[in-house]
């Protein structure tokens, strides 16, 4: 089942190495940041609409503001593309040129952006859809982690051919999102056509514009920039020349979304539209251009899907990041292991985990996340601006000064909007964040420091003293005489220069435990006694050369004897000690019920002892296995 | 918390050998037959109800009837106990007088009828308690959970004291109840207050008394006779003289039972007591008889408390039996392996699992089990006395004919009544039964065929060949040279010939397996290339004297290549393999998640291989353990 849906096991030679050109670019690495068209102006709007109707004119210069910081992150990111085109990623970059702290704080603002991208275009996406069909509203929370179940399964069946794949619907989202708004600037279809659903405008109006206010809209809005990063992290992806390539992509990627942008705030403005319950601005926006017929939407679909294609870029991310993390140490080893698939299973199911929780928190409504968005983000902004101003001054290439002069101003001022962002949202949500942030660094630490301690008392990397082995002693714990056991003690005569086989006697038959009331079958419930008696008869017979203790105990389990049995041995021995636990593997896997699960139990009670090797030999009750060899060594 | 709930582990010493005598052998062995005046009369009246008002008079005579067959199996079962004196459970018998088929039927019956009897005496003692506090109504099906989970726990800790702590609500619940129905014979209090609840009489009566609608009746009536059986059941729990103390006990139970019968059916008829919603008939006759004071109130909660102790016998029983069948190789041996409190906790959790759905399948309601009941109860009582007339027959003691003669009477009146009950109440759920008793019967003989087949092919019991040691290979997984590695090898050593530590190298530096889209920290996340090369380099610095090979793959798994070498080696050489896995015990258990669990992965991957024994060798991150030497074997 979880095979049909995952997929046979990859060989590494089998991932294909696509690489992409300067359009696919945007595919691959710029859906986040162009899809944020969907969720960006809206949250301007809502906080504008918070004061009142007639300060929603204030969308228009507030975008102005957004699409000026977009060319300077544009032109920053061009220049990181340059000086780290093995990939740019925040962590990579702080790592570089950072002391520890400031590389881990990255990384923690990173896996917080990765999720919330996630959670905000799934939930976004939804959005998109309910618009269109408003009977799909009440199944928001069950479409949200669909979409987020479907995007899991496909990356650990591991989808690396994104890029191409992805073209058409990007092509269609780009070409179609401008031709829709061309059309709503030069002759709209339905302007004048009241839109659906409850306006969520305050009536109660202050309707005076404070500082404060512009400043919280201006951060929100802010979310339509995440994902500005992408290309740089993803320069190896491109065709030679990578680095000429991936800048024209960020030039591209630029000039589309500052486009869409002022293209979304001249119709709110031309149209006057305002929020509302069902409706996304966005959606709004497309009606009034072209009328509620097919085009609007085919439009609708084409964003959904673009937003669910945006999260899958996250699980690209993530999963990648955690890997680095595990190698330095900061997460447990667990996420740089690559499943059968090639791809860090448990990283994307970290990311599904903690995204769904998000969704379901938020009950699927994209603006409950806004606030929380876009600080992780800028976070990562200012430390790979920073970290970019450090490598000028160190490498001191030709016109270091210039470029490391711009760098400065992205930093400083992607650095401010995210002051403006914890001071304006903290109360609305971000405080989530700047706790968040802390403990993953809190928690990176102490894995790290973990690891060290590891380090040292395993002396790893150090060359130990030479091996010597030891003379040994087996242990092995009997319960009858058959093949099984004959065949256990062959082997601890292999394993060992003295074998000793223990069984366990009950003093059962001296107590005569009875059972209350209409106990029935009493008598003939009592005692294993005779059971003892047997095998040491049948132990003499067979005479193997190996003594058999009868290990006596007041108590009904087999475990303690043995445990104390072997603490007794290793006062007075020296010897490795070796249990060798016989078992029975059954010929199906429900059959285990029916075998008393000793070697479990036993191996489980040993595992904490690092003085006993503990070792396991199994008959089976099957048909003999293929190897010829196997098969004469069966008991059968 | 669970240590707490359960207590600590027992010695069998411990283990109360507590005997009882006549008066005490009532409360320990009888309450489940006592205690079925709560339901029994009740069941005869609601068959006759359907038939209309006029028709409640045949309960008398039916109850007589009833009471005659009592007679004749007090008497049968006086018998049982002179010649089973070791405890003459129908399972007993028949394995000692019939062929194996019987006896297993015998064992089936009675797991029904225990499971039964728990599900029924709950419900009845939940009912006796709703009636005298109605608001406790809509809690029937939680308090009837509750009072199982209450009983489950005792018997896990082993309440074998049972006898004497059941004593007084045993004496309170007899002499109460006889000295309320005395009451009621010669001075009623309340006779003729209405008694709250709908009536479900029929009203559209047809009002004649056909052959059919009696044995129906006296067929739901017999379930008052479940419980008989037990006094023969436990006979070794007397004090000496056993078999005379066990013989007065029955006497006594036949003598209370049969007057309690009388007298409730006598007051019935007297009071015109038809049964009602939500009022049991019982407590409709004590409430007639002493009014609803706190006489009335005292009785119902005795006889709750009694019923739940009626129960709690059958938890003395179905484990008992199940390590019985276990022991005969029909159930599976984990029902005859003692916790640590020496009860068979397998059996106790089977039963609670089995009542519970039970209870919830019905709601609570006892009415709804009546048709279910009894007849596994009579199939056991049959078959017990058949037996006995075989064993007459075999030992031939003096009074033989008397005796099976009197044992034959009690077989073919307790057989006709199975039949009877088969014939009256198969639609209205006794099917259930006749399904679920071949069910088991067929699964002790699959599981029986499993267990021999075992036997078989493992040549349990034969003295095998002698056994013979070999040369040993051993096989050592490294990822790392350290102290831990320099432990693993030195052990290796220890126990064979020859070593080879092996290693897997990925082919991932030949293929760069990009990852898609805004993937971030790409560059860094390919190749554990140079790990290997590491590892070979100090591999040589340290030179153990045992050769490092490096297994190369094309597949993301370490499990694989290391299968795969063995399969190799095992074609090559004739030796002993062993794979030996070096683990790291992390000093707190959440930190297990910081390792990877290769040795969990590796050895459940080798689990299945008869050809390889898979020793774990581990070290601990944790402060040294107390013992001198372990502490001296320690890496640190």
């Amino acid at each position: 089942m979880w095979r049909v849906l995952i997929g046979r096991p990859l060989r590494f030679a089998e991932s294909s190495k696509e690489e992409i050109g300067s359009v696919e670019g945007l595919s691959a690495l710029s859906l986040d940041a162009l899809t944020s068209v969907a969720y960006g102006p809206e949250a301007i709007l809502i906080v504008l609409a918070g004061a009142g109707v007639a300060v929603l004119g204030a969308m228009l210069p507030i975008t102005v503001a957004i699409v000026v910081l977009l060319a300077i992150l544009v032109v920053s990111y061009r220049q990181v593309i340059g000086a780290y085109p093995g990939g740019g990623g925040a962590y990579a970059v702080t790592k570089d040129n950072f002391p520890r702290g400031v590389s881990l704080l990255a990384g923690a603002a990173l896996i917080v952006d990765y999720t919330l991208t996630v959670a905000v275009s799934i939930a976004a996406g939804v959005a998109a859809l309910t618009s269109a069909f408003p009977g799909l509203r009440p199944l928001t929370v069950p479409l949200c982690l669909g979409i987020l179940a479907l995007i899991t399964i496909l990356n650990l069946r591991g989808v690396a051919e994104g890029a191409r794949a992805f073209l058409l619907p990007t092509v269609l989202f780009i070409v179609g999102l401008l031709a829709v708004l061309a059309v709503g600037l030069v002759h709209p279809l339905a302007a004048h056509v009241p839109q659906p659903g409850r306006p969520i405008v305050a009536t109660t109006g202050l309707e005076t514009l404070g500082v404060f206010l512009v400043l919280r809209a201006f951060a929100s809005g802010c979310s339509a920039l995440t994902g500005v990063e992408a290309i740089a992290n993803g320069v190896p992806l491109f065709k030679k020349p990578r680095v000429a390539r991936a800048k024209r992509t960020e030039l591209l990627l630029g000039v589309f979304l500052g486009a869409m942008l002022l293209g979304i705030a001249v119709l709110v403005e031309r149209f006057h539209i305002e929020p509302r319950v069902g409706q996304t601005v966005l959606s709004q926006v497309i009606a009034a251009s072209v009328g509620r017929g097919w085009a609007y939407y085919a439009m609708s679909v084409t964003i959904t899907v673009t937003l669910a294609l945006a999260a899958n870029t996250s699980f690209g991310g993530l999963p990648v990041l955690g890997s680095l993390l595990a190698r330095d140490n900061y997460l447990p080893h667990l996420f740089a292991l690559r499943g059968d698939r090639l791809v860090f299973g448990n990283g994307i199911w970290a990311l599904t985990i903690m995204a769904g929780a998000l969704l379901i928190a938020v009950n699927g409504n994209t603006n409950a996340l806004i606030p929380l968005f876009a600080i992780g983000v800028f976070i990562g902004f200012t430390l790979s601006q920073a970290g970019l101003v450090v490598h000028w001054r160190r490498t001191r290439q030709a016109g270091w000064r210039r470029r490391a002069t711009l760098n400065a101003v992205g930093a400083v001022v992607t650095g401010a909007c995210t002051v403006i962002f914890l001071a304006t949202k903290f109360t609305s949500g971000a405080w989530v964040v700047v706790i968040a942030i802390p403990l993953f660094i809190l928690l990176f630490t102490r894995i790290g420091a973990y690891y060290g301690r590891e380090k040292d008392l395993l002396a790893l990397g150090e060359i130990p003293a030479a091996p010597h082995g030891r003379p040994t002693l087996v242990i092995v714990p009997v319960a009858d005489v058959s093949r099984l056991t004959a065949q256990a003690i062959s082997e601890a005569e292999s394993l060992g220069r003295e074998v000793i086989a223990v069984t366990v006697a009950f003093d059962e038959e001296e107590a005569e435990v009875p059972q209350a009331g209409r106990a029935g079958e009493l008598g003939a419930a009592l005692g294993h006694g005779p059971r003892v008696a047997d095998l040491e008869r049948a132990w003499r017979r067979w005479h193997p050369g190996v003594p058999l203790r009868v290990l006596h105990t007041p108590y009904s389990s087999v475990v303690q004897p043995i445990v104390e049995f072997i603490d007794r041995l290793r006062l007075e021995r020296t010897d490795q000690i070796v249990v060798l636990i016989p078992f029975v593997i059954p010929d199906r896997p429900w059959h285990w019920v029916l075998h008393n699960q000793l070697d479990h139990v036993l191996s489980q009670a040993l595992r904490s002892r690092t003085d006993v090797i503990v070792a396991r030999v199994s008959a089976s009750l099957s048909e003999p296995p293929s190897t010829g060899e196997a098969a004469r060594k069966r008991p059968v």
